[in-house]
């Protein structure tokens, strides 16, 4: 169990490297990653190498006995590589990127590829005998940054002429011939940059995230050339932002990324004070869990103090430690040391300010680091497994996207609703994706938010399962288009339309339309129907629940079907986040998942199996009020206390109990 | 009297052709508009045709025998076209565009040109002759497209030349010396891209409304040396947009643009569900009526179900469809027969959705076509013969939004709150401009909103019209300009001070200014003043009513001025909609126009005369709840049910009364 | 005492300078500023001159015994430079600026210079022996336009280079190695148009306003050739914008620039109707007279009707000229005489509007002209004399706003509340400036807003005036960073901490964080805390106030020190409004300073010196209701009146009281 920060000496105002790995080593800091973002110190001209910080850094940590994790520092270029080739800095629609920021390069410019390359290998080559290194991160956060130059517009087209061979068949499936955007020839193949065709983007957006998948697969050949065998090679993904970290990425398909990796990395930042409530911690560990199937993955940044806003209450950061661990992390490490004391992060703080002393925060991950020491070989290598999964989908969410709902509501903000419902639960989730070749059946339960763009064989591998024996749920405007995002020639919902015994033509923006009260046991503001309604009409379902309006008869809300040896549920609109919960913990009782019912938020509650073969329960307490522990919950000993488990849980506070049954 | 759709056999995802006829004609769709938008389907490469969508709709029009409308294909352009002329893509001050979107090319563009000629003559030449074919519709809702690249500036500057020989009277008459924009050499001429003078801008809008104007007089001839004799030529004219259809055009002149046209066309796109009120497709009506002298015309495209937000409650269409014909409409089409399965409007549905099946709103359109098909031979062609016009200005439009009122009220929402206060009287209006050629004798009553912009010419024709007996009502900022859009070194308001008998040197944005309590038996809210206060002092005028203020003496609000044998009213602000209704209603009965007084919105009547000579009265009930129809107004036989005017209209519905006196 | 216009014959509509010149000498206006902006009229092709304007306005003034102040006409450009050398378009980070606005220019364009200097050096040898010019304007609210193209990077460059010497400091100081930013050769060194790095960017704004006090050197050193010995020279500095005049402004040194000058000049646009509290007209003021050492200025522009909005109520225009006499300004001067007939300023209105006839504004102008004329002679060269000071500094203004609070908060609306609490409350005060070479010791107390950035040496001598036995107010964020928007590698609040006696390590945005109920006197709302919070735990310190939060200590916000033979006050948060007029009037107390206390706004006391000795006391009534005189400022003669003392002040009014002790 790895407990971490990111250090970086070049950017530490004096030499006190020493110091610094002392009150790390204090702390129980135990693993530190460097240089990801330090090209222009490393390599100060084309060529010519210093490895003094490097160096430094690395003899430091064998000293105080810390691992290091050595970054690939490609994702922010030097000042020399941008004004020698000046095309390296990306050309998005709107012009070419500026040097400054990180991020902003073409990434399949061979020039910038050239010199990754040589700084990839040099620097892992350097220190790749190092006794302290133990592994490797390749790049950081990376996407292709939309580049969209006449370069890639030639490599697109060339990829769709390989993919399509006909014309034909394309200006079908994409419906060019609407607004004259049919191609005759392929020379005559616009921008895409110009487009008004999601089909269109969505290719592009596709074709873009292939180039993060094949870039990250590149580098980490390259790195693997020169690791040791016992070094791992992981990369830090960052989820979808809205002002944290919310959902699933749209620029990169993370399930195809980690591929070629062999421990999945993850950013997790997430909201603090009273804004805590551990379900960023959740969803980001349960995806990160699922790309490498289900194996513990790193999490590789988060908070220690963050953003002015952030500044964490008494208790916070340890209760965010341990939810990190109760999804089945096997690092946790803060962004970063210290803080730097100039440019855009300057109010981005890690576990110090820039006076580098030792300060509350500090303390409470000194706290937190002995816990992991000396609990870390007990916790390490927790194993989950969850009948239920939350079905997730790249090509989805660019087509969704392409036409947010009212109040520019996106494809995410569907999606988290519905895995936030089962987090306030405690009816814990994996997150899927077409891309992770997971097999379905091992699910009780599959709930598929928003699937707006998929082919007829992914909607039949989903339907099969439910055919097998278990249930899913569908909510609006899944099955509504192909896999170019094509709208289907046919009765709405599609391909699901039959599996759900529920069909719609119209549709509209609800306004004053609520539910039929009574609805799971609902009233009021919980019965209110958001952003999207469907006038649904069952062919073979039972209706669940109807709309109630003043001018449309009662159409159909939320539909269940017999499909095969399962069920198939369908929700036309977008609940309220009480009837959402409804939904789901009526389907997941009719599935058999298990889960503690006795316990909801603020009160949550996370399990798995430890290495030893026990169980092990975090409880958690998101508020600030102490939490009564349901008497059935309070089973076991408390890893923390040594105790048996006590009834209360402190505010903002954790335990963690095994038990062998 | 035509019911029609527009329909793409070209966008349609299976044949279905036949199909798609046997639905239309079993709906009483009596035309389809075709070919608009289909350049690169009809000319897939230069010079080579494919007339074979084309083909087909006729052949299947005529099997099924429905009329076709063929549009010309001119205002989406094909890719190999922008890809070998890259300028035909319109330069504006923001850029270049790219392709993708419609409407994106420079319409002067010689290459343009020289291509749209070819496809508009071969394919009119292979139209012309099939009998099926009965009218043609030159592009579509044509605009200049902000096109001021370098060719416009020049082309701009040699109309310059031409209107004003002199530079010093054109730097006089722009205020050229202010900021050193003098020009004193017309090779000094800078682009007008980067002026901050409104006069320079306006002359520029003016100039860019001209290229429309040309070139559709150029595409009316080019398809005129084709089509045969009894065949019509329309354009389809949008409306100034504010989230719907909603006042004139800026970019367009219409009443200039229309003169080649045999019918004038126009697209109306309005609320739905509790916002339909109707008011968007009577202003449109009357709008597209005065553009060839009262004459009927079409209503090329409105919305079937639209956006989300649009999807009809059930009457709503029906109520639609026999508004228009009330206004004077000859034909009323849908855009369009299904929905787009791809692309940017894939969710602005047509009367089918992507299924292509019928549904709730295809049934709706059946029962309309059902009752055209029976009554359209007496409701075609009806007069309409009014007593009031509101008079708009294209020339005051641009002046008056280049000085936006507080909060960026603009023109249009100046404009049409006067004519809406008349619409909910139930005051039927004719729209005139100073480019329709109107013979004002013919009012009783003209209502001036905003006439910022205005040559002493103009003005006066206005005030004579009041001399001669008429009543005329300006508002505040009327007159402030002249032509140039520079102000008037005049007391204000200019030209009209003496006719109005009224003059303000100050005035201010109001704050908690009131009128008089009392003024039209207004009370409370409706009693405030909006936007713009003009502090009036009478010369010759009564005063109607004042403002209140804590710290202005009582300035004038509303004056009356007898003028010749006839009166001037001016409004010094913006009235609340209340005491809008309040000034026009009280002018009309001083100025003899005689209405149905009993009724007002929701209950709308409008009417004209039959061809053979009997008054038809349509009662329009726009609610939700039945309306009680006054005795008076119940007079006559329902076109509709056969029956005696029944003593109500039922929600969302429609009587159509047929009398001969 | 100068009372004055702008006047532009150049934009008149018809030849009436004489009448123009007969109603101003009939408004008792004693001087006109001329010829700024209007370099197109003045030379209209390179080379050639046309004085005609200029000579005209001359001899009418002349003629009716008004002065003339001569603006050189640099600041907007004529077509045929912008023509003849594009390049005298200024470069921005976002583009190349177009023709058309004023200020678009780059003010280091060696063909700009050239043309700038023909016309000035020909303007100024052609003018300056008139016996009506008295002085001159060198150009008009100069700034460096954000001019950033490559030339201007070049010369960054340069200007590093020369005063860096090492790479390695400037990298050290700048923090570049972080996100690969190092610059490893001086080739290297990257436009700063992309920088993200807050000491590049305030390094580079710095630069640019370097550029100004060069330009304005420049153009002075031009006049100075040609003027006669008893001619000043001037400029027109204009604030920070919010809506208003507000702050200090970001792109110049008024400071730096002023030092050319014989006069200080500025423009003060402020609120009106109900807004009108004259805290702009008093912030002006005292920053305009702190520009040449406390010597009087020139109000050069102010509103007379301005915007729409700003229509003053009757007496409001009175109470403005009264109030910037009351600052040490010895011109009153108002943008302009009439209103320009077209263009972007149409409705920024002079005294007169578009009709050049008299009006009401008019009319109250000469009321106050006639007590001008009277008074004149007495209430020049007023001396004012403060015991207290803002301290300003736009390199902490710079640093500041690139972190700006939590709702976009910038510097001037953390200062400004500070000066605003000494205005409400008659505290009259000095604005200085690090660049003001001020004698900190003549001070009893100073205020120091969010002094962000600063030099070990700057805080020094602000510490050392506490030492000394001043008063020292420091707020939040203070001392945070060094001059090169570093960081400080130490306890914060950095060099303050051990004056002040207090340290902090977090902070963060306060949400619903209150002070300790009591503090100064206050409850409710007004014991908020603002935008941020510093945790402060004293060393030294007394805690004046605490913030109260449910889950932090009770951390200190307010504290005092004893620091030598003074003290220093710290801030750790943004206070309400109440709270700044507790601790400053709190601070002033102790520091020995007198005001008038029994009076507040809206009744405002300024004070001063006439040239005879004797106190001078403006009382202005800043409200709609009339306030009653405290007894004890009802002192001395009523100047306006010749009346001792009344005992109220007429609502908006101003009485003038003169007292020889």
């Amino acid at each position: 169990m790895l407990y971490g920060v990111s250090y970086y000496d070049e950017y530490t105002p004096v030499d006190r490297i020493d110091e610094d790995f002392r009150l790390m080593k204090k702390a129980n800091i135990t693993v530190v990653r460097i240089a990801e973002s330090t090209w222009g110190t490393l390599e100060p001209q084309p060529g010519v190498f210093d490895f003094s910080h490097v160096d430094r850094m690395l003899s430091a940590a064998q000293r105080y006995d810390i691992k290091v994790i050595v970054g690939t520092p490609t994702y922010a270029i030097p000042t020399w590589l941008a004004r020698e080739y000046p095309d390296v800095l990306v050309t998005r629609p709107e012009g070419q990127a500026r040097f400054g920021y990180r991020q902003n390069m073409d990434i399949t410019n061979p020039d910038y590829r050239a010199a990754a390359q040589r700084v990839i290998e040099n620097l892992i080559a350097h220190v790749a005998e190092h006794p302290a290194v133990i592994g490797y991160q390749v790049d950081n956060e990376t996407k292709a940054y939309n580049t969209a130059g006449p370069n890639l517009q030639a490599a697109f087209v060339t990829a769709l002429r390989a993919k399509w061979g006909s014309l034909d068949e394309l200006n079908d499936a994409w419906g060019l011939d609407y607004w004259s955007n049919r191609v005759n020839r392929w020379e005559d193949f616009p921008s895409t940059t110009g487009t008004m065709n999601a089909s269109v983007k969505n290719a592009f957006a596709e074709f873009q995230r292939g180039l993060v998948t094949e870039f990250l697969a590149w580098q980490t050949a390259l790195v693997r050339k020169h690791a040791r065998d016992d070094q791992f090679i992981t990369q830090n993904f960052d989820l979808g932002w809205l002002q944290t970290s919310y959902g699933i990425q749209p620029e990169v398909n993370h399930w195809l990324a980690a591929r070629p990796l062999d421990v999945a990395g993850i950013d997790i930042y997430h909201p603090s004070q009273d804004g805590l409530t551990g379900v960023e911690i959740a969803f980001g560990g349960d995806l990160a869990r699922s790309l490498k199937g289900g194996a513990n993955y790193y999490v590789i940044e988060t908070e220690a103090q963050g953003w002015l806003q952030w500044t964490p209450y008494p208790g916070q950061l340890r209760l965010q430690a341990f939810s990190h661990l109760a999804s089945g992390a096997n690092m946790v490490a803060y962004w970063h040391w210290a803080t730097t004391s100039n440019a855009v992060e300057t109010y981005w703080r890690g576990l110090l300010t820039q006076d580098y002393q030792p300060n509350e925060i500090y303390q409470a991950a000194a706290g937190i680091g002995a816990d992991i020491r000396r609990l870390g070989p007990t916790l390490a290598d927790i194993e989950k497994s969850n009948d239920v999964a939350i079905y997730v989908s790249n090509r989805a969410q660019s087509a969704f996207d392409s036409f947010k709902l009212p109040g520019n509501i996106e494809y995410n903000q569907v999606m988290r609703p519905f895995y936030d419902a089962l987090y306030r639960r405690n009816i814990e989730a994996d997150i899927i994706s077409p891309d992770g070749n997971v097999d379905l059946s091992k699910y009780k339960m599959i709930v598929v938010p928003a699937l707006y763009a998929a082919s007829d064989e992914e909607i039949a591998r989903l339907n099969a399962f439910a055919e097998a024996g278990g249930h899913l749920v569908y909510t609006f405007k899944s099955g509504f288009s192909d896999e170019d995002t094509k709208v289907r020639y046919a009765s709405q919902p599609g391909a699901i339309a039959q599996a759900a015994g529920v069909s719609y033509q119209l549709f509209t923006e609800p306004k004053e339309v609520r539910i039929t009260p009574g609805a799971y046991g609902l009233a009021g503001a919980d019965l209110e129907a958001r952003w999207w309604m469907e006038f649904l009409t069952p062919t073979t379902a039972e209706v669940l629940a109807r709309f109630e309006h003043h001018s449309w008869p009662d159409y159909a809300a939320i539909t269940r079907n017999a499909h095969g040896k399962g069920e198939v549920t369908y929700i036309g609109f977008m609940p309220s986040d009480a009837m959402i919960e409804g939904v789901l913990t009526d389907t997941a009782t009719r599935a058999g998942v298990v889960w503690p019912e006795t316990a909801r938020f603020p009160l949550i509650v996370r399990s798995g199996t430890l290495t030893n073969g026990d169980r092990v329960r975090y409880l958690l307490n998101y508020s600030r009020e102490r939490q009564d522990l349901p008497k059935e919950l309070a089973d076991g000993t408390d890893l923390l206390t040594g105790q048996t488990a006590a009834s209360t849980v402190e505010p903002w506070g954790v335990a963690i109990l095994e038990s062998s049954h």
